[in-house]
């Protein structure tokens, strides 16, 4: 069961189509050259989490896209439209704490080819049992080279490092060679040997105890300037592990901090917080020490919105 | 206009789409993740140009993917029919040979999420009048870091270097980026300074003289293991200039190389040969050597099929 809500100004709250009719022109440069931008969300109890913040990645995305899209308004109430939609014609189980659970996707591209008109679209749809499950057993994760240099985002903007495009065959491809492996995910690492981020997930860890052994509670994560995309999920758990008293910190990430942590993380919109069992066949600290760290974090990511 | 005719089992010449109307699910993977192959081929008087070339070369693309697509007598039957309804509904004006030209595209995705089941069409257009306006005039050409090594790519199949792919985002942001600076495509260069490929095309050049002086007939692309696509037009015109008398070198080529060139140019399935005038706002050989070796190479490329 899928909800399609187009934005389109006739429809101010943005027009209902039929998910199994074909919808797009065969022209369409999202599809001719993966040319748009889009957004992955949480909505809980229909509302969306993190709204804010996804539009304003969305807007920096098609901005790096030199794209026009709907603003900020069209797509609120797009989205509403798409989520009371959605919830009507298929009620989600409530999760453990009694929430309602749906995926947001925003999909925005360059439209069809000749048109200078933006296709832009809302969807509903339910969230995979799949993400429950791997946040409760964990992954295991294999490290493999993005290609690119850590540095190279700066200097080189039509790379579009750091923007959400829908050019992510790379991204499939990887998850599609960690398959294959037997293994769950991916952490991307640059040209230089730096860790980055997973492919479809920001990359975190943890440190309870320091190089003297004395505890300590400290977050850290590859910085922006690596050519990552800036992560909406960590960003709030950043800062609610703030106030909880956790110091936060930003790359440079070795794969050997990885390794040397107490704990790591993939962290995004939808699976949330999935701590990470092994990488490349190698534990990552202790399975009570992650269950723990995991339950902590987790709950505090829950209280944010 | 534009013909869309669509790869069906039901339909074994291809089921005629309207291209005015939608025809794609929202969720097909080519749109939401750039997900699928494609090529673009030129039909001269109905024919299509190389097409077991681009055949292959779909075929290596979607094998990178591990994407399953429709067999080569399916395409070929789906290209006929596209042919032959572009002729019928919007007759072309010959060229100066007396032929006419149309564009075929190929295009085939994962297909809708949860579907297992790619989606496939070819597309039949007009070819667009600016492309026989560059090959008169020349290009102004910058360079433009690509971001990898040009030694990753055998290293790291899942970064799909040298397959074909929908995810052309950063190719178009470059050409975007050539545009916004005045110049009219781009050449990428690897992380390591190699000359690779443009956005759209193969990178060529000629020397016409050696170190000494003495006259020599030369051509040179860069080398294939660098994580560029093989070019079929590339690869049509070195079998027709090695029985011309010119030597064929494979790179590996650097930017000094092309500055030191005779000539160079763009070579792909739809512009053909363009010369490059300038690149980085410097000139490329002189005037007349260019427009010489450009209607020489253009006559042995015109024979090719």
């Amino acid at each position: 069961m899928t909800v399609l809500v187009f934005l389109d100004p006739a429809f101010p709250d943005g027009r209902i189509a039929d998910a199994g009719s074909p919808a797009l022109l065969a022209t369409d440069q999202g599809v001719t050259r993966g040319d748009g931008v889009f957004e992955s969300l949480l909505a809980v109890n229909s509302a969306p989490r993190k709204v804010q913040a996804h539009l304003g990645r969305l807007a920096k995305s098609a901005h790096a896209l030199d794209l026009a899209i709907p603003d900020a308004e069209a797509w609120l109430r797009a989205i509403a439209t798409a989520a009371l939609a959605f919830a009507g014609a298929s009620p989600q189980e409530p999760d453990e704490h009694g929430n309602t659970n749906i995926v947001i996707k925003l999909i925005a591209t360059r439209g069809p080819e000749g048109a200078d008109k933006p296709t832009a679209w809302v969807q509903a749809s339910a969230v995979s049992p799949l993400l429950a499950e791997q946040r409760a057993r964990g992954l295991d994760v294999i490290l493999l080279d993005r290609g690119y240099d850590s540095s190279v985002s700066g200097r080189a903007p039509w790379l579009l490092l750091g923007a959400k495009t829908l050019s992510y065959a790379v991204n499939m491809a990887a998850l599609r060679h960690a398959h294959a492996q037997g293994a769950d995910d991916v952490i991307f690492t640059s040209g230089d040997g730096h860790v980055l981020e997973g492919p479809t997930s920001s990359v975190l860890l943890a440190h309870v105890t320091d190089d003297s052994g004395a505890p300590v509670k400290r977050l850290i994560t590859p910085n922006l300037d690596s050519g990552i995309l800036p992560g909406t999920t960590q960003g709030a758990l950043f800062a609610a592990a703030k106030d909880a008293g956790w110091e936060l910190g930003y790359g440079p990430v070795k794969p050997e901090d990885l390794r040397d942590a107490d704990a790591v993380w993939l962290i995004s919109s939808i699976r949330l917080l999935a701590p990470v069992n092994t990488i490349d066949g190698r534990e990552i600290g202790t399975p009570r020490v992650r269950a723990r760290l995991t339950a902590e974090l987790s709950a505090l990511l829950a209280q944010t919105h």
